[in-house]
């Protein structure tokens, strides 16, 4: 199957280890076999699970790329918008990037998904089976059987109660009461999920900005109208169908949320003592925390910053949070990542880790001259035509305007001190 | 007068503020005139109010002398103890310091005192009365009226309720009920606080140790027995006085007595939410902290942790500092401070504050080789015979067991990476 992951999102909400640049799909807190991954790793392992020849395209913004090669590898297919349009020149354009990128055949279905769901494999197997049923004109949906009566979602209305249905009709965001008498009816939530065979989408592309190509679409992107799928397609459309999912389904964007799929209360250095009830310490730093007498709390800490919230009002941090103007402290590059220890007037310090075999190229500082020291791991840099083998203790310059690039053998770390000129 | 300021205690309770060599007298909290200032400083500050030309010496250890310096100048006099053996030598060493250091008469006063009271100025307006009142037999004890019945204190009985009484009895830490009883009877919290004429201790010293200078008594100094002042002293004195202090007294010693003596719910950069009630954030951190829904609860971040914990239970933190190993990441240095950014296996890298007209002098790197990077300011560097002017930007080297000094012409601010051998 052809999967399009939708990844946006601001992130505030899963401050302090989202920012600006890492949104809470990329917040690597889910355990797998005793590892942590985010939910775009967990995602993506899940569709190969299920499908291990599935093609998935990312569709993002440039500011994710970085991240997203640093968590899925350098390989993954990435559609980057230019700008942001809403839904459906997104989805375009990855259709697009689809058939002329990956030449897919316009026979084949595409399955547009949210890059969030936090669901079982079932999930994926349902989208499996959806890729398998669509026909030229059909439009599918996943609707999730609801656990309670949310405000926060859509409501899709299946005219049966089968598998898959025909959609009778669609319920924006209710109150609670409306919530209740929907689920009564038989309602499912709307995951936000699309499927369709690709010459459904091409065709809908032409009607709309006439017969174009990816680079076409692309060069003109920032001119589109912003419109929704939904709002450009779906409603205009007679016969949609609904697959019903009733599994496990969360929507991991707070802190709430995420506390009650982490495996453990405290991750990182942290004790939270005898006393403390119902709370969590989640810790990115090298220092410890210490709860005491903790109840209901969620505290969260990294180099971004530190967060002390009861978890019920956890959804209200994003206001606080809007109101701290810091750029990001830690970033993910697409070979390692780059944290920043001290900021000064004119000098900036980062501890920076380069994965084994990852290439650091084209680095150029356009602004300061850096000197970088190796702490530990080795590898080879070019600069200036020539080549030479670094190691640990080994302490180079970098000047203003000079193109380098370093390649490392081992998992590298240095520190970089930048001078302002 | 001529005080001794008992400066010890580990700096659990206060933690992260305090560690194992910034004790809780030396956390800097409390306002004085908009600017934060320590125990230590503001005890100082108000002995030197009601007597400018006081004789102040501060009684501690090796590991306080450069934090002491840092916060009380260069020029403080301090009694170093070589090693710990409670409070009878510890007075002994620092009245024959007075004598033979300081040339103080045997026939003046010398006020003890320990060096964390929270307390009025009128506190040490009573000492200086007191001083003015000792004659060659007495001695003088400081009570505190009690505002609760506490058992965390030993109190006195006076014969009577007159600002100054001879001493009936005293009392060990009570319980609860008993404390109530005492106080009926008009007793008063023992304050620590010993006064006495110099040839009344030196009386003492002879009795127990021989006639004995100072410098025999500091080189003989590990081999003494520990023992207390009271139970050296008090136990075999007939006669002894007692004044009352009826002002404000706070023993600092817990997050839950510190948030009672702060200027503000935050310091530092933070964000309290309108939900939160009754709590603080502390901060020392150069990221926000913020606290969302937060009752009763006092959040502190420094470079060696963060703590959350209930106000009333911050008492036990104690017992969670003391398992977690790690040695201090920031350190109060005569000249200025320490902070470590990063430390890794073979390497560490620091940010080093060099206050205005200090000098870092006989720095020798023994066990590594340290590259500095000014980031801010300007001095001049004293290595291998030669000086040298440097500033923003400026990098050098320093070899294993290389003798250097640095004086700072303005606050200069260095990164400095140590690479081990």
């Amino acid at each position: 199957m052809n999967i399009i992951l939708l990844s946006g999102g601001s992130g505030k909400r899963l401050w302090p280890l989202s920012n600006s640049i890492r949104s809470k799909q990329f917040v690597r807190l889910l355990n797998h076999n005793g590892k942590y991954e985010s939910m775009l790793q967990r995602v993506y392992r899940q569709i190969l699970k299920i499908d291990p020849s599935a093609n998935v395209v990312v569709a993002t913004g440039q500011s994710q790329v970085n991240i997203i090669r640093n968590q899925l590898g350098k390989d993954i297919p990435i559609c980057i918008e230019p700008s942001r349009r809403d839904t459906f020149p997104a989805i375009a354009l990855a259709s697009l990037y689809l058939r002329d990128k990956l030449n897919i055949n316009e026979t084949e279905t595409v399955i547009v998904c949210p890059v969030d769901p936090y669901v079982d494999d079932s999930y994926f197997e349902g989208l499996y089976e959806i890729s398998k049923i669509v026909n030229n004109n059909s439009l599918y949906l996943m609707g999730i059987e609801p656990s309670y009566p949310s405000e926060k979602f859509g409501y899709i209305i299946p005219a049966t109660d089968e598998k898959v249905s025909e959609v009778l009709t669609f319920k924006e965001k209710p109150t609670k009461e409306k919530a209740k008498e929907y689920i009564k009816e038989g309602a499912l939530w709307n995951s936000g999920v699309f499927a369709f065979k690709l010459n459904y989408i091409i065709n809908r592309i032409n009607r709309k900005y006439g017969y174009i190509q990816y680079s076409e679409l692309l060069s003109g992107y920032d001119g589109l109208e912003k419109i929704s799928f939904d709002y450009a397609v779906v409603e205009y459309e007679q016969r949609i169908k609904v697959m019903r999912y009733c599994g496990f389904w969360q929507d991991i964007g707070t802190w709430d949320s995420m506390t009650k799929v982490i495996p453990t209360n405290t991750i990182g250095s942290a004790i939270l003592d005898e006393s403390s009830t119902n709370s969590y310490i989640i810790n990115n730093l090298n220092v410890p925390v210490i709860g005491v007498g903790c109840e209901d709390t969620v505290i969260v800490a990294s180099q971004d910053g530190i967060l002390v919230s009861n978890i019920e009002s956890s959804e209200t941090i994003k206001q606080y949070v809007e109101n701290v103007e810091i750029s990001p402290m830690i970033i993910e590059m697409e070979w390692g990542t780059q944290i920043i220890l001290d900021n000064s007037k004119k000098c900036q310090t980062k501890k920076i880790t380069i994965n084994s075999d990852k290439c650091v190229s084209d680095y150029i500082t356009d602004y300061y001259e850096e000197s970088w020291t190796v702490l530990e791991g080795a590898g080879e840099i070019q600069m200036n035509n020539t080549s030479k083998k670094i190691g640990q203790g080994d302490v180079f310059k970098i000047s203003k305007e000079t193109k380098f690039s370093l390649f490392a053998q081992s998992v590298m770390t240095v520190i970089s001190i930048g001078v302002w000129c």
